[in-house]
């Protein structure tokens, strides 16, 4: 969390911008999501979005597709026609650097904006802002754009940060997490998220955005690399990145070619003579080059800090090549290049960036190793113990299925390199589309969803494209049981359909009978039914394929939510029990790293029917169906780099492997139940008294009796050196525990004797033997400092707050803060990094 | 610590034999420490040392090399034709199964050997004896090998583990490091070095062993590699390597070959048609294989782990082609073969081994992780703080010069592949031999010392057969400083060196006028003077150029010791000094990391009348001289798989970067000396005042005054997070500090104020404040259960215990143990895993 902190200080230093998220998926979903909030923002009858036409084409398509779901009209022009006076503008989006590299002034088209009560959102590129004045002081309410080139390798289109910076008036509806300073029960300092206040765990239908995941990792790699290089290292990099640029401008003109802008960071527009560009490719490609092609006569040529006077030879080498003329060297063009006014005065950036010590203390590989080492020390981990966590699938992501993602095959690619050229990838992705078929039952695969919450979504526009197909564009209510996961409505409200709600039978399964009620109701409209299998209350419903028959035959199509794959794997799938559409979290169920929110993949899976509708590209088209939805992301294959973290667990595992794993994981859970039974309700079972892959605990009674709440438990689980179980979902008041199958039964046992444990320093306050609210669950987490003070006076003892079993003196986690202040951090919101003097002993 | 003892606990348990050390170099080098001890344990009279002609050639080639040195007459014969007649045999080496594959019963020769009072030895594989009779059930004395095939590459030779296991009677002589079993000032089960009963440390010239680097790294491979597979695992490898040696043995057979014996573990030798042996060869190297030629009719092939069917059809395709018949499948052979008593009955091993819970609890990869990183959380490393260990250079590792290791390019060729096939290696080598004359100023380089200690030994060496070549066999007296490492005086004695001490002034440095009373007094037998430059005291010794023109002058040359390389790369060089070879702890100014206790390469360099005298190897030369001498390692260049660390850090740093790094180094030691002064004795300077890269902290009169040791300091020098200081080096009760040019200002700081916090604690002791023996320093180490003990009775306070300063609160390591008890420890010696039971709270 102090890396995401350290991310949303550097974003918001960079941009200009006093607050900002901790990342978001990719630069186009980022253009996307504030498209979402300028539109909800405001009067919904103020339904226009403008974007500037040189805005990457990928943002372009993404913000087609998401606005087209909710009746937002895009209109895509030159900037210098935007028109305001019809007052129905809601937001305008401009790109800076322009996609071909230019630096536009931008005048006072953001006051323009701003009167006329629209937001003014900025594309940008963080590098590009360490020299150019950032977008929050020429008057952008929001600046969104990719974090990439900030260390994290190209990877074929991902997976890699994007951010996202706003005003203060904004805030409130950003997407994504903030993660915020708030104070721990020792009045100490301690990070927490601080507000998710567009997401979907409380406000479902209502929520703003569906974002789950958000490339958390990518973001702490971001964050990494400016720490690293501090704020004067990131500028001699982007002042060199430019002086690349500009020599290769000047001798593209030496040899006769026209630049079209003199405006720019590290993109130029070079001008040949019409129908040469198809020359330029044929000698570039033979050179080993990849430009960008705009059309016959113009070519698009980027730098960036790994750019070599070698590689501007070459590149003068194909264009004299193609005129016929001698070549001139970097070199020579340098000598004569006057660098220093390079960048116009206008454009220069005045102000400090990134002036916190934390970017310029750890500039030796021995300080920043440190840095990161005490900071993840402060991390539980798989590493340490078992991830308890209901839904979430934290299963062993084994090191050599990890491996290739670090290989520059794999991870040095462009996702818009031209297909001939990646053939690998062609045969990982369709190999792995096949494997994943088989596993779900299911015709075709789409990659492109960068998360879980992008499947779902994504797979609902396939649904209501499906429909629309058939005349049915009407078909918009989508049902969802109360038991399902909160994006399910987020994404269904996003995608333009509207929710009905199915209840739940009191052992958590869909209540058949109210299904039918309300497909009757909804005969004429129905679109599908969003359901989860197992169910998110940890049983096989049994009536599941009754389900499916019932939505299908009024004319619904069912979306299976994938969450909880883990339970079918070998065993059943999907197809087989009848849905049509399912998204497939690759971090959950198919061993890519959690990331600590990300990266994810979120691919969906079809039925045959479905296929046509899956989502094309429009750099890269990733379908050749003229029926196929827009795109959902800034690259054909989202995150593809980790994809062969997928790929190898299957070739691994095999069937019978993948089949014993499931079994396993269903085996653990039932194992559990049976021994924590005894001692702690669990809440919903099966016919035959079996819990599916995971089980919920209730804590509900025992709140009721002694003031212990699920809460309480959770942390007082810290103090046993484990990692809490889901809190309150689906069911409040409840813990969900899942263990998969990688844990041992040591482990399971572990788990066990600490809930146990705390089970018996339950019954102590229920008994009346220990105080309510001054005991070891309420007092947890102890903190090291906090057990050895010498002022300790605690009615329980030191040693039973920290070694309640005995293994935990052989091997003790501590805990780095105590309980967190939620009310403090609400009231007193810090989303940057508080100086120094903050941590100091109070 | 703890895996080093699992490793001594595997190494007992597989080779039936009760006490082991915990690794050595190479099983070469294993064997020859063996003879060694075999020697010094009895009658120096007793100098016969017998060799069975079917051990290893190149362990062959180490032990003559080492005998000759020290007058023990080597003969290898066939081991029926052992002859104990004449009462000068000390011992015996033979090999289990032989070099050729063979497995040999030995009959009553133990029995014979020890009636003749002579050790019996035997070279053995960790692996064949899973399935074979263990030689320590059959009458073994002591058994050597090599611990690489137990997880480790072949590294073109090294790094790898040797074992070394032996009696109960013998293993107060034995070489190397022994862990063992104590307990700490809680009562609790604690680990420590033992013994290390033959290390140079204090015996100096009366050491029997000069082994400090021991490979520990790769020993923490070897048994890891055994946890995870656990003795199930083990002998289902050994099975099946055996069954695959099996197969090819009879589809040879088939083929028309001849196998020349029948008893194999898993190397089988194939007799051919006089010189058919060659086509063979030629075949093979076309399909991609080597074999082991033995001579024109002679061909050994191995078979190992990752041997697989199509491996074995490759070979038959080859042996087939060579006359022209054609070939079988491994799969048909395999249907043809009973392998159930493949191994006769009584070479079969019937006890357990493996039987301690660490061997049988960790087969997952998520308990294995777990279990690897609660064992490494244990461990202060310089991810947490800097290692101030003086004469150790701890300095950055950088990962980037680590990666190559883990390319299979470097780490997977047999080092002894033909020359032909290496030619990577090859150009490696000669470059950083290059890089390395300049650094040193010296004419060639041996890379075939596996480690400093090895370097030493080898340097004298190639000076005694410099002397011999020159008619000066007589020439053997080594002059050695006081103020020398303890190495100098052991590798001086195993070199035959008669040593003559030379006194020190008051400064530290050498006594000029006693220098020249003792080259006076030993003028014609005059060999050499070793010298650490700069000294041990951590000074510029100003007389140096003096020191080694006297001893050129009466016809001696000078041996550098190369510790202290770190304070002079770039500024001065042993060659510009005088040196006529120095060894270089590559391990130490060149970046390799410690490991724990190796790997690490100790090359030398010598000036060019030294060059023709390197060592060469028996089986691949590394050296065209005829004056070479014989080999010192098992491998012609040693540990070569790790030579790319330091090829990657003298290319990165350039001549420069390294100049920069050492003026650093002084720089930053100076600077703590400096802060240091006013609150500690520095016990030596030069003339100028200024100290080198390390410096002595005098504890003598604090001592004296207060009862506080420097052991006190060190241990107390824990709850601050720091490693320990070197204790007592060169002098007894002081402290040898060395920063290295890796640590930041703020480190150093850190340290500083740790070291002035703690004398603030003495000086309360000294007024009489604090009690003399109960006090925070006398109490340190503090774990975490025993500040927050319930029971907590000391007169300071927990705070003052834990958190003498402020930013332990924020970053505290806690220490696994407190103070060990080391008299308990030496009073009951266990060295293998004790039981789990040792471990609960008592």
């Amino acid at each position: 969390m102090e890396m995401l902190l350290n991310y949303q200080t550097m974003v918001t230093d960079l941009t200009g911008l006093p607050v900002s998220n901790a990342s978001l998926l990719d630069e186009a979903t980022a253009a996307a999501e504030a498209m979402y909030m300028a539109f909800s923002s405001g009067n919904k009858k103020k339904n226009v979005f403008l974007v500037s036409d040189d805005v990457h084409p990928q943002t372009i398509g993404v913000v087609k597709t998401r606005a087209e779901a909710i009746d937002v009209v895009v209109k895509v022009m030159p900037h210098t026609e935007f028109d305001f006076s019809a007052g129905n503008v809601c937001g305008v989006l401009v790109q800076y650097p322009n996609t071909h590299g230019k630096i536009i002034d931008y005048g006072n088209l953001p006051q323009q904006s701003r009167s006329a009560g629209a937001m003014f959102i900025v594309a940008s590129d963080l590098l590009a802002l360490t020299v150019l004045r950032p977008p929050g002081e020429w008057g952008a309410d929001c600046v969104v754009g990719s974090a990439q080139r900030f260390g994290v390798p190209l990877g074929f289109g991902g997976p890699h940060a994007a951010f996202m910076a706003t005003t203060d008036e904004h805030k409130r509806k950003m997407p994504g997490r903030v993660i915020g300073v708030s104070r721990d029960s020792r009045g100490q300092p301690a990070l927490r998220m601080a507000m998710q206040t567009r997401e979907q765990h409380i406000r479902r239908e209502k929520a703003t955005s569906n974002i789950c995941t958000s490339q958390a990792l990518l973001a702490n790699v971001a964050v990494a690399y400016s720490i690293w290089h501090g704020p004067d290292g990131l500028k001699d990099i982007a002042t060199r990145t430019h002086g690349i640029a500009r020599v290769l401008a000047n001798g593209l003109v030496f040899l006769g070619y026209q630049i079209a802008h003199q405006d720019f960071f590290d993109t130029i527009q070079v001008k040949t003579r019409a129908g040469e560009a198809n020359r330029v490719m044929e000698a570039a490609e033979q050179a080993g080059l990849n430009f960008r092609y705009i059309d016959e006569s113009t070519v698009n040529i980027s730098m960036d800090e790994t750019s070599t006077a070698q590689d501007v030879d070459n590149i003068f080498k194909v264009f004299a090549s193609v005129r016929g003329t001698n070549s001139v060297t970097a070199q020579e063009i340098s000598n004569a290049t006057d660098l220093s006014n390079s960048i116009a005065a206008a454009f220069r950036r005045a102000s400090a960036f990134l002036t916190h010590p934390v970017f310029n203390l750890y500039h030796s590989e021995t300080e920043m190793l440190r840095y990161l080492h005490k900071l993840s020390s402060k991390d539980l981990t798989l590493a340490t113990a078992m991830i308890p966590l209901g839904s979430c699938t934290m299963k062993l992501n084994a090191t050599s299925e990890m491996i290739p993602v670090t290989w520059p095959s794999v991870n040095s690619i462009h996702p818009f390199a031209p297909p001939r050229q990646v053939a690998g990838y062609q045969t990982l992705i369709s190999t792995l589309e096949r494997d994943l078929c088989e596993v779900t039952g299911f015709h075709a695969i789409s990659f492109q969803p960068n998360a879980g919450s992008q499947g779902e979504y994504t797979g609902l526009l396939v649904i209501r494209a499906y429909h629309e197909s058939r005349g049915d564009a009407h078909r918009n209510v989508c049902l969802i049981p109360t038991s399902a996961h909160g994006t399910n409505p987020a994404s269904a409200a996003l995608a333009g359909f509207r929710i009905v709600v199915v209840s739940c039978d009191s052992h958590g399964n869909i209540d058949v009978a109210d299904l039918r009620k309300k497909i009757a109701e909804n005969k004429e409209n129905l679109a599908c039914l969003m359901v989860t299998y197992p169910s998110t209350h940890g049983v096989f419903e049994e009536s599941i394929r009754e389900i499916c028959s019932l939505v299908h035959e009024a004319g619904g199509q069912v979306y299976m939510d994938g969450a909880n794959m883990n339970a079918q794997c070998g065993l059943t799938s999907p197809g087989t029990i009848g849905a049509d559409v399912c998204h497939l979290n690759l971090h959950k169920t198919f061993c890519i790293p959690h990331g600590g929110g990300g990266p994810g993949m979120g691919p969906i899976g079809v039925a045959k029917h479905l296929a046509p509708f899956l989502p094309t590209h429009p750099v890269i088209p990733s379908s050749t169906s003229p029926q196929a939805i827009g795109p959902v992301a800034a690259a054909p294959y989202a995150s593809a780099s980790i994809l062969p973290i997928s790929w190898m667990y299957l070739k691994l595992m095999g069937g019978e492997g993948i089949t014993k794993a499931t079994q396993v994981a269903i085996l653990n859970a039932n194992y559990m139940a049976t021994r924590l039974a005894p001692h702690y309700k669990i809440l919903y079972r099966g016919s035959q008294g079996n819990v599916a892959h995971e089980f919920i605990i209730d804590m509900r009674e025992i709140k009721a009796a002694c003031g212990i709440t699920e809460e309480d438990i959770a942390k007082r689980l810290m103090d046993f050196n484990f990692h809490a179980p889901t809190m309150s979902f689906p069911v409040a008041g409840t813990l969900m525990i899942e263990p998969t199958e990688s844990e041992s039964k040591e482990e399971l046992d572990r788990f066990c004797d600490a809930m146990i444990c705390i089970r018996q320093e339950i019954k102590e306050v229920e008994e009346g033997k220990a105080d309510r609210l001054n005991n070891p669950l309420k007092g947890a987490p102890h903190t090291a400092d906090m057990v050895l003070s010498d002022s300790w006076n605690r009615p329980y003892s030191r040693e039973k707050a920290a070694y309640p079993l005995a293994y935990l003196r052989q091997n003790k986690f501590w805990p780095s803060v105590g309980r967190i202040d939620n009310v403090y951090g609400d009231r007193n919101l810090i989303c940057t990094c508080p100086p120094i003097s903050a941590y100091e002993q109070q």
